[in-house]
């Protein structure tokens, strides 16, 4: 006998929880009843799953002894306002917001920590980390104990989908404007993104950090079960809709086998490797798949202790929707 | 009396040409007779000068003797065929390209290293490096005395226009071919580059290096005098039509003071430092201006030891013929 499960996504309207949707359906996760919830702006919407146009209902007044598994695909606030509720119903908790405390819901990938789910206590609440440091825990992961990492150097070039539809549009928007030599206008950004990069993603704190280079930092050395590794993170805005980019350079402690990396990243679950001399690129290859593409895989110009890596990743489904969904394939397991 | 000079603008017509010609006028530069010069197909386009038209004519068929100054703005071979040439017959020679070896035509970049100027021997012969090279020069040049920077770390996020004006064109054209729903064609670029990250700017070596990123990190170290200092390069492409930027991160011997650090950079030449919580862009800031534009000065996410910077910078203007006609200025002082 199987087991089904009746499941809610809250945030279902957004572009990362109508992408859970349409991977729970792919991948014919064990639904029974799908449930799903936005703020009310959005509620009376609907979302395809299975052959069928799913209502949008309102999270505030949804009681959540409905369901088993909840996923959090909302703002940070969401989650704060319904995780507890959702626990408290008896609900296994997956949250995308980085809201949760990782002593109450620990941050997993499954390539690089699924060690982690194991241990892990009612009530089950556990965190899908940042898109950025998924990308990057997918492919570390396999070279842990390969490699000595000294610091970890990353700059994270972001696509525009990651801020929401509405980030989406202002980039189609003002791209056709400048080419039509239309005067630019600025909503959602608050300078030129066509044709540009913006160097800053989110509000800085008084140390000049923002809370997606602190999260990244925070989440990579969580999910690698490596506390103490120095971590290096810039993210920044580029004008491209869907796909992130990285360009990653590792410091080791000596130098590196080229072969025993190619080899590691080939034989790592997640992971699509180029072939030397080409790269993989966010809307070339990254976009719509379910692995992090590595290319460029080169030492240091003139440094054998150096790693540089060039990964591509969707943001929107290996980065979060995904990740989510497996989390919950596994949690799952001992339930069926 | 004051004395003026005949320069020839070899590569006249392309993007660092035109600039080179049109900063010689803002500048007033001493010229006497501006000779144009180009390789056959571009002979016979003109270019502004001084309310005229001046023609732009075969390099092949130039004398060279008969001007005093040359500046190399085409690509490497036409410098490797032309400056023995111009040399012999007298000229001072100022390359753009990187063709000639630094021990006959040393990279100097005024901001960093203008005293290599004053022990320069007949025949006057000087590199003016790379784009890349330039920027990363004017920032890190007044922080040398201040800092014992141990590694230099840097993602640098090209502009088309670097590859000249068909690569300027196919960005546009792509672009518009997408927004309108169009299929893409790639001529220049090898894919699509519109609202993409190309992750390799050339064609690598067989140790994955594309010759940017070792230009890079060669000039860097000549012109701040550092042969020993570690660097590591990433070159991308990035879909913007003018402004390099560039993500740097710098590891330092111990705990940087940032305040001296911002002190250095305000009182630097050639340098806009931005306010804090605020950054620099390529398109807003950088492009058409003489400085290189300097935000997000921080530290590491959890690492005093270590100083992030983000540059912006017009790669044709202040990258490159800027810098040459600077380079020219300081070269005829004595001759004056």
């Amino acid at each position: 006998m199987s087991q089904s499960f009746d499941i809610a996504v809250v945030g279902a309207t957004g572009t990362v929880g109508e992408t859970i949707v349409q991977i729970l359906e792919e991948r014919n996760f064990p639904t029974a009843d799908l449930h799903l919830l936005a703020s009310s702006e959005s509620a009376g919407h609907s979302v395809p799953f299975r052959g069928k146009n799913v209502r949008v209902r309102e999270v505030d007044a949804f009681d959540f002894s409905k369901v088993q598994l909840v996923f959090f695909a909302a703002g940070p606030a969401v989650t704060l306002s319904f995780a507890a509720k959702a626990s408290a119903a008896g609900c296994i908790v997956i949250d995308l917001s980085g809201a949760l405390p990782s002593a109450q819901a620990p941050q997993v990938v499954p390539e690089a920590n699924s060690q982690v789910l194991e241990g892990l206590k009612k009530p089950l609440q556990v965190s899908s980390p940042s898109p950025s440091a998924t990308a990057l825990a997918v492919v570390l992961a396999p070279l842990r104990g390969l490699l000595d990492m000294q610091y970890v150097n990353v700059t994270a070039c972001l696509a525009v989908s990651a801020q929401g539809r509405e980030a989406v549009s202002e980039l189609a928007r003002q791209t056709t404007a400048l080419l039509n030599l239309h005067p630019l206008e600025t909503h959602f950004f608050d300078r030129q993104m066509a044709f540009n990069l913006l160097a800053q993603v989110g509000k800085p704190d008084a140390q000049g950090h923002v809370p997606l280079e602190k999260r990244l930092v925070t989440e990579l050395r969580e999910v690698l079960g490596m506390p103490a590794l120095k971590i290096s993170a810039t993210c920044i805005q580029a004008p491209v809709f869907f796909g992130d980019s990285f360009s990653v350079s590792v410091q080791l402690a000596g130098p590196v086998d080229l072969d025993a990396v190619n080899a590691a990243l080939e034989a790592g679950d997640g992971i699509e490797l180029v072939e030397d001399g080409d790269y993989p690129t966010a809307v070339g290859d990254a976009v719509g798949q379910d692995v992090v593409y590595v290319g460029r895989v080169r030492h240091g110009v003139d440094d054998t202790s150096q790693l540089n890596l060039w990964l591509t990743s969707d943001n929107v489904r290996k980065g979060a929707a995904l990740n989510a969904v497996q989390l919950a394939e596994l949690l799952i397991k001992d339930q069926l």
